[in-house]
């Protein structure tokens, strides 16, 4: 057995696959929002970050940063300890009430990470439940399903979305076992939204406790940023909400929301929360900056969803094959992991443009995709360079349009007129 | 099934086992380290911490705190996205290029904790090898046996320390068989230290890799704050250094350093890194900040081992059953769980001294204690009053002294002394 070179032929592996990643190292500018300043080797410039999560420009807030900067200053750069080990902050104790408030739920618990707050949570919750059966959606984020793996339950996987699917499921185990709902309210590399109160009348109708990831929507949607559910007066009919701090919040870290008992038996039994480093205080006063002022605030939110409907449109309109999003997320179809990762790097380096390729694992091969993000401060110039941007990297690289809805005009038509300017839009 | 009911009914269990865990609200102070604001129910009152992991003190060191804010002011309070998707921040490329160098390795991976820097790198490592036998010290942390049983391998478990043990597991598996020895250098709960070198040998002579958990030593031992590892001169034996950012350097996060081939892997392979945001570019600064200075400055560790000496010195001399430890962690034997409890209530109510109870399962039932951790800050005069305190507490709860050490005089005699004016110990 040589170790090393087994660990280096797995790398030439994703090599060969076309799957090897290369973190773009990024140094994000406050005010200048969405620039950023990108190093390759010895060069730095500035770019245009359409692929960030930080959803509503909130990690540059000002209330936000100060909040982060006051906390530091008066009680240091860490919590010192686990949270039942001298770790437990002041200003972590008073998020986890500004959560439950967000959700109208009794208690907040709140974890280092999303993927630990899904994975803990999950996995503890259903590993508590005697036989407990876990019907979890097929396009369950990659810290669900860890979950639902760690709990040792028995699961079950229903079709996304698909209610009918999931209730032969439900009706097959009987009303008395206990069993356990688990899925998202936007799933992120679409941009769909589950059919949430449908979920909830099966999980009256059969006795089932019901999970909600909501970390794609949690300060955008709904009035005060409590997600889909608030929008859409869901959120008491939902168990647990799981949300982060780290996208619409604009910060890190993540959270559950529920009853007390569940929170607090999560709180004592779950590994991954007891035996951590509590978040540092800085953070957690942030976070509850970020969420005080998007429960007062909807202009933001309201920024978001126009230039996403802008952004959307113009693609469109473009002929560019934008895929079908209930949401804020876009996500543009390559299909190919070749030329989504030549498309990418043509934005960057040609363009100034830094979109991250989506290819599989995280989708399904065939649908390789640009995921685009726009955010409040992506205003409608930034918009139509981008559009100009994919249209010359579409051409180059010869990535199919929509041939549907595109105009009917020649390709080389097309190009040339990128290069007349443009009366907005 | 009545969920409400069933997890109502787990916390109870708790509570009649004595194992309901109820977090100390703090608030830490700045400039006045180890006190801190404690708030119960309407007061806030000001206490010493006496179990902090923010060993150095790091946390509140002005050069950390300056970086965190200065790094909130120009990149904001969040990385915006994963490591792959939008979340590389210049920071955190800088932090692990500065771990490589801190251990003499080729390359760092940063975690959002330690937590999840053992259990993905275990879990990813064990899991890519094939046929891997993981050979796991039966006193390792939680984090790394979470990782082992996610790799899925086979593990055998060594006795403490026990070198010979380990080495019969070896042989069995023969030098053919993939290998991972996981242990750690100081073993937190009772400050032992592992035979690094002995394993070391050991690995060499059957061909196994070796996983070194260093998260109670780095900033603390080893002239640059290397560990133990680097103390003994022993980090180049030993394939994977992992540690923590939240402890010595008083910040949060984890890490692992290797060798360029190994930190890849994991970087490409661990599902607990991919899919996770990114630590702030604030917290990599600070982090960045706190190692630099502990590389260059052994101020801190030559006060906290000189501090942590006059603690076991004193308690000892007063008959408290100090138990052995090689490192800074002095450990209190109570060994009954409710009287652990009282007496830590005792000690937060009575005396403003605030150690938690360490209860079954963190230790075996039989030695639960106090896990007291003095840092350069806990001074001579500190250390006294906390003497007085725990001999106060002990003798109020009729808890055991150590009856071989102490001075052979009345139990009585020994409170009225406590109440004469020490001179100086």
């Amino acid at each position: 057995m040589n170790y090393q070179r087994f660990f280096s032929e797995a790398i030439d592996q994703l090599h060969a696959e076309r799957r090897y990643r290369v973190f773009a190292d990024l140094e994000r500018i406050v005010g200048a929002f969405p620039r950023a300043l990108w190093r390759s080797d010895e060069e730095a410039r500035e770019i245009t970050v359409w692929c960030s999560n930080d959803y509503l420009g909130m990690g540059q807030h000002e209330s936000v940063i100060s909040a982060m900067q006051d906390a530091a200053g008066a009680m240091g750069a860490g919590a010192g300890g686990t949270r039942n080990i001298s770790g437990n902050n002041h200003p972590l104790v008073e998020l986890e009430a500004e959560l439950a408030d967000l959700h109208g739920k009794q208690a907040g618990l709140v974890f280092t990470s999303g993927f630990i707050s899904n994975e803990a949570s999950i996995s503890t919750i259903a590993r508590l439940l005697p036989n407990c059966l876990v019907l979890s959606d097929e396009l369950n984020h990659a810290s669900m399903i860890e979950g639902v793996r760690r709990s040792g339950a028995e699961k079950k996987i229903f079709r996304h979305n698909d209610v009918e699917h999931l209730e032969s499921l439900l009706k097959a185990a009987g009303p008395e076992r206990a069993k356990l709902i688990v899925f998202e309210s936007v799933y992120s590399m679409d941009g769909d939204i589950a059919p949430i109160e449908a979920i909830a009348d099966l999980a009256d109708k059969y006795n089932a406790m019901t999970y909600i990831d909501e970390v794609h929507a949690v300060g955008m949607y709904g009035a005060r940023g409590g997600g889909i559910t608030e929008r859409d007066g869901l959120a008491h009919r939902i168990d647990i909400i799981e949300g982060t701090l780290a996208k619409g919040f604009g910060v890190i870290g993540g959270y559950i929301t529920g009853s007390t008992a569940v929170i607090d038996a999560v709180r004592s039994y779950a590994s991954g929360f007891i035996f951590t480093t509590a978040l540092p205080p800085a953070i957690a006063a942030a976070a509850t900056a970020s969420i005080r002022h998007l429960k007062a605030s909807s202009v933001e939110r309201d920024a978001q969803q126009r230039q996403a409907q802008q952004t959307k449109d113009k693609l469109s309109a473009a002929g560019l094959p934008v895929m079908p999003s209930q949401t804020h997320i876009v996500p543009l179809l390559v299909g190919d992991p070749e030329l989504c990762k030549q498309a990418t790097d043509r934005l960057l380096e040609k363009h100034g443009i830094y979109i991250q390729p989506i290819n599989y694992p995280t989708v399904p091969r065939g649908t390789e995709r640009l995921r685009i993000t726009p955010t409040p401060f992506h205003d409608d110039a930034l918009i139509d360079t981008l559009r100009d941007a994919l249209l010359e990297t579409w051409e180059a690289l010869g990535i199919p349009f929509n041939e549907a809805d595109q105009p009917q005009q020649a390709k080389s038509d097309r190009v040339v007129s990128l290069l007349v300017p443009k009366s907005g839009g």
